[in-house]
């Protein structure tokens, strides 16, 4: 599996009372992410809710969602779990179903040591054959990996092979790179980084963007690949208010929200996240317009 | 209920293979932080691995401990949830088995706003009677609530009585002491800051370190209240070192591997927590040989 | 010297067209913290805008102060120089007139290294024969300096025989204590510290505050030192409105204002510094009121 | 004036026993970073250490800077003073000897306020009529001003035409963009970040990498300019050992090092700052051989 370009994440869509996933919005709303170009779905990310769901929730929104994307592009399942046991869990249930990947976050309650996070990862990989992708988001998870640990489990554990990086800092990126000789792909997680991520050479962009831009994501990255660097920072800069939006106001409310504006109503976030207020869904409708 | 002095926290042991909580062992456990003066019992905190158990161990724990502790000191179960609803289940189930206070934390995946934070106690306190102590701490749950957001919290749900403060930042104390004019009580819960805390006027302490240290927080506690500062300050500073490893290292791990050292074996935390290793268990001996 | 208490320090008072210092009324401030109880005098720190003044006008205030003083204290003389040259040539002039210790703080513009610093103490302490003071204020030297050095520096620097720690972090004084067994002097240079750091064993407060409170501070140290404890928290929560506000805003600028509204005109700060604006001096009036 | 690409940063050699700036050799320096291609060189910025000279010396630098260019490229000369008077003071000097731009630097003891370091800055601009570059470097200078206030000393203080921002946040950039509508041009001044800052849309890079890496800064810019991305990274990631190393170390220091390894003496930097020791040579020397 050589992934490169957009890895696009859709919500969790909720039945109107909040008591349960929306699996036939759920199909829509991956059509949509599918017509806009992307090269890959990764359900049940930090945009998808992951964390917030039952186990059983959890495995209808999995499998529902490979069955709709049927082997068009890959499917990436998200994985974030306090302990290890119900992270391999998951992970078996998603080599059942048929996942091409799992993206695999390891939460914290208490701090995690690198030899503890390195233990996490080779005792998921040691339960399933799929690829896996490091997803390194300490804002959410509480846990902090470094380029240093992110390379040395790409070298000792076969099973990964890619690594979402979310903290923001493109040095990061040059330092994973670097540790690696260019030979770790890495994706961009944060998305005001897009730009200076596609530039210092990630293979693609993971992002929740495409839901309420389309097309556009996909181009900034084709831009980028083609040397169009006038036009591909032109794109950037009139994304940029949006993806800034949608980051600060937390990705399931902001991307629920706009959803909604464009007509598609998917649900709320699960309590206690709450629905974007008056003020945020107006600043949202002002920013949409602009597309 | 007006609680003062030490609210001892249990560790939460597990069978030798780890599948299991050993209820045995937990009232050993219970009973030894009783013989060391705790004024409370505070089962299924940060120290507890809480957030690391099913729905059902969870339950198994918090009756145990009630049952154990049978109303000779107060019993406050710690609930830290990610969702609204799970934590609202948990509340009521220690209403039911006669727990005297829950103690709440809200764990985050995505940022709270002030307002979900506000709603989310305020929706767990209209389910049930018991008083609440808000737990604040930032390191583990990713939520920080400021002093402001705490009082008027206090102010505006009843059953809301009590705060631990686990930031280790004196100031914080000071600020709830300030805007709620004396009337909320705030207790300790940063072990190093433990003098300056009940300096400053801290209704009690809320601690694991009696599992390890026996009386002497309870010693350090009333050397403070009768204004014996001397010798509080000459107790606080032999005890710190072993207060400060204890933090360090995790408090799961550090306390089971000093209750292991002294002859008592709960068993391990659970993955990814992972034992103290050799390095760790020497320090603490030499710490534990000064007492 | 076996300094306890008190260490107050005068604002620097400059003419009224702000072209130079105003020694008359520098003399005024003086006596006035004299009469507050204060039990060493410590011109040009940073309430003195030591580093905003010229190598001429630092001379004639430390040599003014000297003057004033007359032995009835011990004057500790601040310096805070970039370069080790210039803290020397201060340091000479400070033991040349006749003041009984110095106050250190290493500026930066690149930051030092640990050895860096310690070669820096080392060259001034070469040169004199006074006792030397640490100072360690991160927030505004951009050099913060490790308990670790501290204590390293006392040891095998035998003039440094003080350190005043204003990261208002009490673990930095419980570490001082602790890595020194208690051998090493600290004194608390951070206001809203004051109770915590007095109850870990400071030897002393440094405080801007006897400025505009008076006995009060000196009162808050005899309390702590007789064991008053009680009284002592409660003299200073009603102290901490005030402390919280002139740290928030800057000595110089909030002390000044404070003595102008006490009917005490003392100038300016210099620029870019300004001068506390209307709503500033509204507030302080009303903390003022309440004494 | 329109300036873009590479602003290159000479060092101030000292002469061997460090008592005072080494013209002659600052010449050589300066001939050595136009013959890379420079297309503005800045003196006394902070890898001249301007901040650690007399103003006697300060001025020396200067007038023999803006001599040796003899407008073969614009001379930019950096102030970096605390209070507002100083910086007068020497940005009257830079009109008075024919430099082309000063770029200013609020370093800072006590912090500023937004309308402090607006007056500051507007103070200096009523009394030259030169171009004004801002300088944003908070890890050295203490302050940090924000993007909404770099726009608005852009808009409201006519002189101010170039912004050069150091903290290495490329979010910072893209906010300069934003609000000034691509109209206040930046500079990049974090060596790391110089491939995501050109690719941002900087007008140029500030950098004293030119001393030890020639011609290749100015390669980077033009392959950027040039849409050659592909060709652009790879430059990027062959000097950013090189740009790691010498901004970790600090400039003075490394650069310095740097070119005596090369066989270019220029003296040792003013203490407290250190040479470069024995472990920190060898890197650099490794480094600079991968040329």
């Amino acid at each position: 599996m050589k992934l490169t370009g957009i890895i696009a994440y859709p919500i969790t869509p909720f039945t109107a009372d909040g008591s349960q996933p929306d699996l036939e919005k759920l199909a829509q709303s991956i059509e949509l992410l599918l017509k806009s170009g992307s090269d890959a779905i990764a359900p049940l990310g930090s945009t998808g809710e992951s964390a917030y769901l039952s186990f059983a929730e959890w495995q209808q929104v999995a499998q529902h969602s490979v069955q709709v994307v049927a082997k068009r592009v890959p499917v990436i399942i998200g994985i974030s779990e306090l302990t290890t046991e119900q992270a391999i869990q998951k992970a078996r249930f998603a080599e059942h179903i048929g996942a091409d990947a799992i993206m695999v976050i390891p939460v914290s309650y208490w701090k995690l040591t690198d030899a503890e996070i390195f233990a996490y990862y080779q005792d998921i990989a040691a339960e399933i054959s799929l690829p896996i992708m490091i997803y390194n988001n300490p804002a959410t998870s509480g846990v902090d990996m470094s380029p240093e640990l992110i390379v040395k489990m790409f070298r000792d554990i076969p099973q990964i092979t890619m690594v979402k990086e979310s903290t923001g800092d493109i040095q990061r990126m040059h330092k994973i790179y670097q540790l690696s000789a260019g030979e770790l792909p890495f994706y961009n997680g944060s998305n005001p980084l897009a730009l200076a991520a596609l530039c210092a050479g990630a293979s693609g962009w993971c992002t929740a963007a495409p839901n309420l831009l389309g097309v556009l994501p996909k181009e900034l990255y084709s831009l980028v690949q083609t040397g169009n660097l006038k036009a591909a920072t032109s794109s950037f800069y009139s994304q940029l208010p949006l993806l800034s939006f949608i980051v600060a106001g937390g990705l399931p409310k902001t991307i629920k929200a706009g959803l909604a504006i464009t007509g598609f109503e998917v649900g709320q976030p699960r309590k206690p996240l709450t629905a974007a207020n008056e003020a945020e869904r107006a600043t949202l409708t002002r920013l949409l317009n602009q597309f």
